[in-house]
């Protein structure tokens, strides 16, 4: 099941860049749900190519098809299949990707794995398969928004442009708007300005950069997450991790924490009013011994610039010999902008399978 | 399966700081595999406290038995079960614990999820619980090494004080002996010496510190990894942000990469000699798209500062009621160097699961 | 996952009746086999109505799409997404069954597990789910047929209508031809006319029967299953009553062991000749402890009578109430005959399921 | 994960007949349940041998520890491991099985499979692997018990001799008293006499006979199993095919289903008084579409006759040579009574799961 991702709410992705179609299936998900392909093509339109002046202009409909599992507006309880068609492709665009391998691309590696390759557009590797999960994560947000838990995501740094510190229980929480006010979806208006000269200096220059996307959670009650191998923090470093071009997680202080003492980055606990427990501080991310709190959950994640470039690179073809290959056609210069509504699903998706957990594991035997 | 790991090559992991004992099934072993119980205490001997005057001095033997799937001196095929008894505890010695919430531990969490905890020592949430994981790690390094696979932890950094850097293909790759060199297994002897002396002055404050290991392995070949949710990155990234005080993950350039545009961080291809190809320099961090690539593979794991210091810290109890909390007794100032033998047993497991994976879908079906 | 079927070689289905369509995904598939659209079609024919005059009348092509995972006649390695669409529906059709539960179809138990259903043809528990089933499986019957592994399922019992006892080592392997012969699928001709007359005979009264399928495999190694619970008689227990209206499974002997002492059960070994052993008698089934021994695998599958008549019966409606229900439309009398390449199918999944387990836990870790 | 089951209430077994001994690790049971060793104890006196002049003499004591998962008698949530120590046991007592393969063990399958077995008394092939499924049953049965479920199993037939009919619903439900009554555990007193006469005839002639068990559940609401490949009688058939011995399962009417007509074989459904429905007859076995529908739960699981015989039969060496072997030393003439409790502890397991799959996604996300 390596293309499926969670235990109970469990998600398996399928397709190609340049295939049929992406889809993905979603298997056990609560019935009585209302659910509609428009809210789900409101979180795909957010992802989705063509959307702003800074990131590629390809225009992309990817209109989702509900195959299965929803009837009469409501979930059913059984599996929900969702498709995606791709559109018609250009013949012959991708020749030169047959022979040779995109340095820092994945043709060097699934040619190595598997002996065989799609390499029309990357093939499975493309970032079209996150489609699947902005589909899945969309069902997710809807269980956990009915719930009163709200994600938000947003890009704190492109490049060396990174807004001011801002993370952890007590400092603002943005809304949606705040985040989708700029095309680079930094709520800060002065630093988003910014990064997007940047991320059109860099186009200018066939040129790509990266950036860092905090994912923000509250509402989320204590006591979701496993102790040992399935914390929380693990499968969310997982989720993160799964996505293309990320090259590190942290939550809470992460690895800031390294510089200060154990004095120092503690969260001393008060009471919260309600005969329980509330951490005064949170350094800790929301999570302790790899289990919710009920603080904020906080964490980072780092994008690696964008490997297709529009300048000459040196490589290798399938036979073994030295080449030369140089990017063509309409490129994100920085993806991370459009990683935000994936991050806030994969985020989502890693909570309400928890959530299910915890659900089963506690309580009593009745209906 | 919230304390298993792995999918052919399982492990499992029961046991609390101060019950019976702590244990581990490893289950999908290779048969025919030889190994010994001395070959597993030497693993378990670089874990466990006491080794050196920088760590706790609490004395445990952790003797370990192998109670199954072992005949004769090689694996059966057979789950492995071993099990490692807890001493004779001090009965009365975690009174305090069972009604007070200790800051950034797992106390409060565990009760939330659970409604009851064993609170003697952390119970489940102790450090004791990665006995079964060094223990599962022994077995999986030995058949790594079999296949020419090494893998080599040691400590980059503590607090403030980090080792020059050395990071990637082409840096030297050190030796065992020059991580087990000094006690805080840095392998830049100046650094090594500086780190001890901080560690030292933190203790004698009460307080602890924090610090970042590094992971390194060469001989992996390409083609492990899977494309989608199992990257291989996505995988480590899990297993080290499952072990007890990690904050942060980050493989190759990491959170460097966002420094960096594309142009700077790719990593183009040569000629292997060998009919392939081979990455020139290796901010990838031996993985692409999810999937080895042949190179050495490098990661770094954040530390967050021990929770248990020697100082008096504000706190709730079980009523929620506001209370104050002093540590007490023989705690790490700093469990940073005692989790380099750790990180080697969670990478090990990993690429070993990986690489049956692979071995199942790659070949042809015969025997 | 409570769509989805196997370990390594996985498939995971989704789809009702009277939704868009009927969909499977295949992950785990080794790459680099050979495969075709028809080739898969080939398998839905056998299994789609229409096929002959003792099944339903109803046409449906069930044309078959593969969607990803396949690149140029081969599979990737990917995952393979297939989709059957569902032919136009007739509206107001099925409006009878939204408020009536059938006897002994699934109405009432979905609605006491979801709170709603798609009542429309039994929704998922429509049979058509098997359409993903046959679609998986036509891939693993190839993987299977390259290695010299051949599955013949068959009908061996209609009612009280038998064929001559055949089964276990020595006796006749049928061919698929004389399998496909007769539109019973029961390779006895006598006996399939007898079957197919009482087939008859029943859907003129309005009623329906069931029957038994015997499947046999020849050309396993020796060494497919696992010791305890994942035993290979086990899960093809599970996979054969995971299947619509089967109410029994029995491997080898079956519940005809229970008559026989231990010194006529037992199968003694006789040299095989290669230097190692080979069972003279059959009794277990080609199957040992759970772990396939080289010799014929088989197995029975009872099939009770179809629960659609064309009879009045008593039931109950949403609102509990007593009401009755005459069956209507066109059904088949008897399903049996069209479970054969269903069965076949989830053999072939189960048979290179555990293939793969085995090369996984066996030989080098080499490339 | 080959010798794990479950999927939410998972237990893994381990250890071998003449290693240190046997074990059990139950993952993801809900906490706060109070248990104590004598409990699990209890349930592991009913499956042990000696316990009657009809099963082996061996005396084992099979003392139960448990290590880790309660604290204070109550159930913490996290792993519950339990061990027995297997007994001294006698050097070259089975010298002979380390050359020759038993006819109808797995011996010969375990060495095709690993390449290398533990040959003592079956090492893990033998039935003492059991020790820990009803370990883990008794914590499921008390579960099902506070729920109001109750397990029945017991035995219908020896080789020739059968109890009286007495399935399903409206028949009477025997007491644990009445099962427990005669070391044969046929809850009928004259066929019980029979049976026990049998079983000693044929231990007299150094021979073995198998049998039926019956296995009757009450209690269980409707809406637990999942509707395709999860189905309820797919994981209890895998369940009871997972066991040493067995050939056949059959729910409700089983293979005789197949001489019935759809009118006499469907089970019309009344108002059960409480707005729902009740099926009037039970020939489904309280499952519909794989999901339970409120009616008693009833199936069959057939034993074949023990392989271990006390005569002289034919096999072959590990070389492949014709060789002759005679059964030796104190050996069950028939292991069906001692089945009985390890039937109920699967079948306990398998609702627990099930249930424990219904709780997560049903109803609300909240605490």
């Amino acid at each position: 099941m390596a293309n499926s991702f969670g235990k109970l709410f469990t998600l398996s992705t399928w397709g190609e860049s340049h295939g049929a179609g992406i889809g993905v299936v979603v298997d056990g998900c609560p019935p009585l749900l209302p659910i509609t392909a428009e809210e789900i093509q409101a979180e795909l339109d957010r992802r989705r190519p063509g959307q702003s002046d800074i990131v590629t202009p390809r225009k992309e409909a990817d209109a989702v098809e509900i195959l299965s599992g929803v009837f009469e507006g409501r979930t059913t309880g059984t599996p929900i299949a969702m498709l995606v068609r791709n559109a018609d492709q250009r013949p012959g665009a991708y020749d030169e990707m047959r022979e040779k391998f995109r340095p820092s691309h994945a043709d060097f590696t699934y040619q190595a794995k598997y002996g065989i390759r799609d390499h029309r557009g990357g093939g499975r590797s493309s970032a079209r398969e996150t489609i699947g999960r902005v589909a899945a994560g969309a069902i997710a947000k809807k269980i956990l928004a009915a719930a009163g838990v709200e994600i938000r995501a947003y890009v704190t740094r492109i490049h060396d442009i990174a807004m001011p510190e801002d993370s952890g229980a007590g400092a603002e929480f943005p809304t949606l708007a705040e985040v989708e006010a700029t095309a680079v979806r930094c709520p800060h208006a002065e630093t988003a300005a910014a990064m997007i000269e940047r991320i059109k200096a860099v186009r200018a220059e066939g040129d790509s950069v990266g950036g860092v996307v905090r994912c923000r959670v509250r509402g989320v009650p204590a006591g979701l997450g496993e102790p040992v191998f399935d914390r929380l923090e693990a499968d969310l470093a997982k989720a993160m991790l799964s996505l293309p071009a990320t090259k590190g997680f942290e939550i809470g202080s992460g690895f800031g924490a390294v510089a200060l003492k154990g004095s120092q980055h503690n969260d001393v606990f008060a009471p919260d009013g309600k005969g329980g427990a509330r951490t005064v501080t949170n350094r800790s991310g929301g999570v302790q011994g790899g289990i919710s709190n009920g603080a904020e959950i906080w964490f980072n994640t780092a994008f690696k610039p964008t490997a297709t470039i529009l300048q000459r690179q040196q490589t290798v073809d399938m036979r073994g010999g030295e080449t030369e290959l140089v990017g063509r056609g309409r490129h994100d210069p920085c993806v991370v902008p459009r990683a935000v509504p994936i991050v806030e699903a994969m985020t989502a998706l890693v909570l309400v399978d928890h959530w299910m957990r915890q659900k089963a594991q506690r309580g009593t035997f009745e209906f």
